[in-house]
């Protein structure tokens, strides 16, 4: 397949609109890298860091010449993102995008897009507790899956494009219908950050003194709980507000699991909790096995 | 202080004893100790280790001459393992433990201290998802918490040994009376753990393809649930079935709070999640300036 891209656009310079930033210019330099935020302090950060080739300062700026549009934004923001951009598109682009809720995100964009541009909805699993466009480095994505949900009608070679941009940052890309990916994200990452929001705030309805031991013991297990609270808030609101049927869908199911636990508590029924606990452990093991277990963290050293 | 201590007896060989036993071989030379297992492959393991000066092979045997007996088995064996040793403690010896729960094993150590046998109960707020004898190592209390809970009757000089003992395994040492202890222990340690070891079995609850996927993808957030939820199964039953009254509050709030964020899903009030959600960034950041948001990790030398 030869890949058409000259330029690609990014929408959105936060973790993971920098981090693709830095990976395509690390590992595809024959591609000019333009990125637009509609913030202009972020802009101006981006700006001074230095890891797109230019800055743009309106979205028609940014979508001059630009064949492949990456939306990087909040998953509720999708659609203004690309209604700003798409006019200026030329033909023949592709337009894809990170959003961790892909059913939403394409039913936003579909009706937004120009004739003859294609879209490529894609979520590299990948992240880190920071945000902002500092917070971006090039690995982030190494040895992380990205999951593209082909939309019907697109043409494969656009799928292909997109496939292959993944594959050059290290990723390894499957492919999944937009409403699995969603019910999968709802318990694998989705609930996850709602339980670790969740205890956080339960913590801090506590009386003061004892939540200035929470802070204190918190390496009891409560730490792990607050990195994963420490994600953007907003993208995360988003998150909930756009697979609201697959995240109650599943925390029903968690809720009914939790309320035995709690039942097995209240009678001592130490059987059940052994139980439960051992097949936890099993799952642990195997994730090691697939080695998803270590996060990815930022160098020390500066990349680009 | 003059630290009256020739020899620690150490009960229970897992990450937690044996990282002791390192610990005082590294920063309290002067200590003699000596461990013990009930579980025979353990004691082999531990003394082809050699982390102790020798491994007993009985109870009594650890008894004869630990003027320092340190329980490190799992909460609901603290009784069984003090009735085996209490009769071969000298006069004047300490006893000490290691449990997560501290109601709960003061009444069953109690009852069972000879005269002139003195209890300092503790809690090293510290651990690893490994376990077992190979997890041990030297530096796994530095720059944690020991929680002391001393009971009345107590005389200072004993709950000053072990507090000594502590620090010098690098810890900074607190006190607490016990009940309030149980209580920030649940938020801080208890309450995540059922969580992460609940929801790690609500994903296994799914269909087998999708159980598949959860592994695959759980870089979204899973994953660090599963490694809270790689704990020893005993221990955490133990705990819970010990620490029954504080984990039942807690869970009761965080019910609350998490069917109210339920509420919020599914009438999307975006509002009500930003402002939980920023309010959890807010204790991760409170956290990280405490300086408690990083786990301790075994070095990659070996450490005695």
């Amino acid at each position: 397949m030869t890949n058409p891209v000259k330029q690609i656009g990014i929408i959105g310079l936060g973790l993971i609109g920098s981090s693709i930033a830095h990976g395509v210019r690390r590992w595809r330099p024959e591609m000019r890298v333009v990125g637009y935020d509609r913030d202009s302090a972020v802009r101006q950060q981006a700006a001074a860091l230095g890891f797109c080739h230019s800055v743009a300062d309106t979205p028609a700026a940014l979508g001059q010449g630009t064949d492949l549009l990456m939306l990087a934004v909040p998953v509720g923001s999708m659609g203004a993102a690309l209604a700003e951009v798409a006019a200026h598109l030329p033909a023949g682009a592709i337009v894809s995008d990170v959003g961790s809720v892909k059913q939403a995100v394409i039913e936003a964009l579909m009706p937004l897009l120009p004739a003859g541009v294609h879209l490529v909805p894609g979520h590299p699993v990948a992240g880190t507790e920071q945000s902002g466009p500092e917070a971006g480095f090039a690995e982030l994505f190494q040895d992380r899956w990205c999951i593209l949900t082909p939309v019907p009608g697109c043409p494969d070679w656009a799928n292909e494009v997109v496939s292959d941009l993944w594959q050059s940052l290290g990723s390894q890309v499957t492919t999944m219908d937009a409403p699995h990916h969603d019910l999968v994200l709802a318990i694998t990452s989705h609930i996850p950050h709602l339980i670790a929001f969740t205890i956080v705030g339960t913590a801090t309805g506590l009386a003061e003194s004892t939540q200035r031991e929470v802070i204190q013991f918190s390496a009891g297990g409560f730490r792990d709980f607050t990195r994963i609270a420490a994600g953007d808030p907003i993208m995360w609101r988003d998150i909930f507000l756009n697979n609201r049927d697959a995240v109650l869908e599943m925390l029903g199911r968690l809720t009914e699991d939790l309320t035995a636990m709690q039942r097995a508590i209240r009678f001592g029924d130490g059987l059940q909790m052994a139980e439960v606990f051992t097949r936890a452990r099993a799952i642990r093991r195997t994730l090691v096995q697939a080695n998803q277990h270590v996060p990815p963290q930022k160098p020390k050293a500066a990349s680009t």
